[in-house]
């Protein structure tokens, strides 16, 4: 959820809305709570009360359908959290101390670049048994500031606290960004594009919760993935995109934020998807990659619609710069939802229920 | 710790020190890692790292000794965080799903009255297995929704994920204080004062923990404590406070915050703690109720230090305005550490052992 509480508020990104809290408090997924697609919104819903949301919006808070980032105060500072919980995100047989830091980090950081906000920094709440405190908290928090160094930005504080069991590691992105790119700036006609490629963290999580070895180009993905904070601005500063979210989810989930947000249809074709070598590898070429790079999560690239053409004469210098391939999956037309067109030409629409099989 | 970030610094504010953020990252007092003061500081300061401290000093980032939050942006963005957990903050026998939402946001907002912030509102980090969730989710958020309802503020955004067990809450406070009131102004001759009164929480979770039912005024001091954002903005309005902490950890352990960032030395009368009345009902006037104000946490109260003869013309209105007392306890002088005087003019030296003794 993004509540826009800028006291200069810009006609160019609406607002006025009731809260649609719904649809970015949680991450669904591999971490959600287990209880269902439908369920799970209504209870974040519920989160926001009715009552209170509609006298915030008298109060001239500006609330946003849906965003990756709160963001705050007249020059714009973002503000997103990201939970980090043993046994749910992570478990400490697949990951090194310092990778559960800098994973950690990087999943709030990418909320910043879905936003094209400049990291400031981070706060950090840890808590942990005395004895794995004293093991991992300092390696822990050497991976969050690996991360940090990454894109720039400091430690700003923090909590540290101890735990019954287990590792708590709650990550606060916190940056700048005078005009937020948000999800609802798509319009019918413009493509819609991606980072780099997909599906290489699910893969890996999929082989490591089986018990098996993961490709080590597709473990990568899942323990040291990077928020794309340089490729998102580069974009932003050419004002290439339109709207932008950052796939956390997965492309399917993700996609359709932008889709809610910005009361349009997205249309992704299947053929068209970067899936990763490694999911390739393993599963070769066909539907199953294709679903892994559709609905997995945890990858942290970016996906933006852009007007057509305007991404085209850029293509080079970006891949120059970054190293890192820019792909068109797809197009926004009029309507809503997510739909797929697959290598024989079927369209298939991604209602709730589509979500859920492809996640 | 505070890491002000802000683009334009203040000279009043000083800045340009190493970072010491060992003595504000954590919590110190029941919800420590049992580490020991001395070991659990040096942790912190490990997680900062030598070098990265140096080369933010050196970009320019503004860092404070240690203060209730940080602060970022040219506007003075005000922001901390403050983790619960089942089993260490609080138990599902001791508090309702309400109850354990409204105490976790008026922890972190209670840094922002520390500041002197105005609040803009909090993003929550909620983790619980799906059965907990379905009972409680709601109930809880409601609490953090009356919080800020009480305080003004909204809620901006969050993290809902499952947990193996227990309950997690991880709330971020975001307010607004163009001119933040730190932990460092304290000059030697200045008096020193508290809103309130003291150890009326920690009373209740010696009973609580003792499986023994507390005094019911008590019961609500650790069940239902009230951040005193009005009442610190009413008193920074007035140019009041030149140092200003909240007592999350005890007001023995909280001065010692103001007396090491200052550069002074706090001495306080233990005569003249207000001592909360179910203390002095269970225990009497005496030694346990004294140690018992002066080290026991979650009063949430506010300790400032002042000019002599700056409060007094205040008193009546501030008392008439918020039925709180507010008293003073003691003086800055020169040196360093906290110190008290007893009943019997006695002074002794409250190191950090002191602190554990009265911790």
């Amino acid at each position: 959820l993004i509540v826009d509480r800028r006291r200069n508020e810009g006609s160019d990104t609406g607002g006025g809305e009731h809260p649609a809290a719904g649809d970015a408090f949680p991450r669904p997924g591999s971490s959600d709570l287990g209880l269902g697609g439908g369920a799970e919104f209504d209870l974040i819903r519920r989160f926001y009360g009715g009552g209170a949301g509609a006298s915030e919006v008298e109060e001239g808070v500006r609330v946003g359908a849906g965003d990756d980032a709160a963001v705050v105060g007249g020059e714009g500072i973002v503000l997103s959290v990201d939970l980090s919980l043993e046994g749910v995100h992570f478990r400490r047989e697949w990951l090194d101390p310092r990778e559960i830091g800098r994973r950690a980090a990087v999943a709030a950081l990418s909320d910043l670049a879905a936003m094209a906000a400049r990291p400031i920094g981070v706060l950090v709440s840890l808590a942990a048994t005395p004895e794995d405190a004293a093991l991992m908290a300092v390696e822990i928090m050497g991976g969050v500031r690996a991360a940090l160094g990454e894109v720039g930005g400091v430690l700003l504080g923090g909590d540290l606290t101890r735990a019954p069991a287990g590792i708590v590691l709650d990550v606060v992105a916190v940056g700048e960004a005078p005009r937020p790119l948000l999800r609802r700036g798509a319009s019918a006609g413009d493509e819609i594009w991606v980072t780099g490629s997909l599906g290489g963290a699910a893969i890996a999580v999929a082989n490591l919760l089986r018990g098996e070895t993961p490709d080590p180009e597709a473990r990568e993905r899942y323990a040291a993935p990077n928020a794309r904070i340089a490729e998102a601005f580069w974009l932003a500063a050419r004002g290439i995109p339109t709207a932008m979210i950052d796939l956390s989810d997965g492309l399917a989930g993700d996609a359709s934020h932008i889709a809610r947000a910005s009361g349009v249809a997205m249309v992704l074709e299947s053929s068209l998807l970067p899936v990763h070598a490694a999911v390739l590898r393993v599963l070769g070429a066909g539907d199953e990659a294709a679903r892994l790079a559709m609905g997995g999560g945890e990858d942290y690239e970016i996906c933006f619609t852009a007007p057509p053409g305007a991404v085209e004469p850029h293509l080079t210098e970006f891949l120059a710069t970054f190293s890192l391939p820019l792909t068109r999956l797809g197009w926004v037309e009029e309507g809503a939802g997510v739909h797929v067109l697959d290598g024989r030409g079927k369209r298939s629409s991604l209602d709730r229920g589509g979500f859920q099989h492809f996640g």
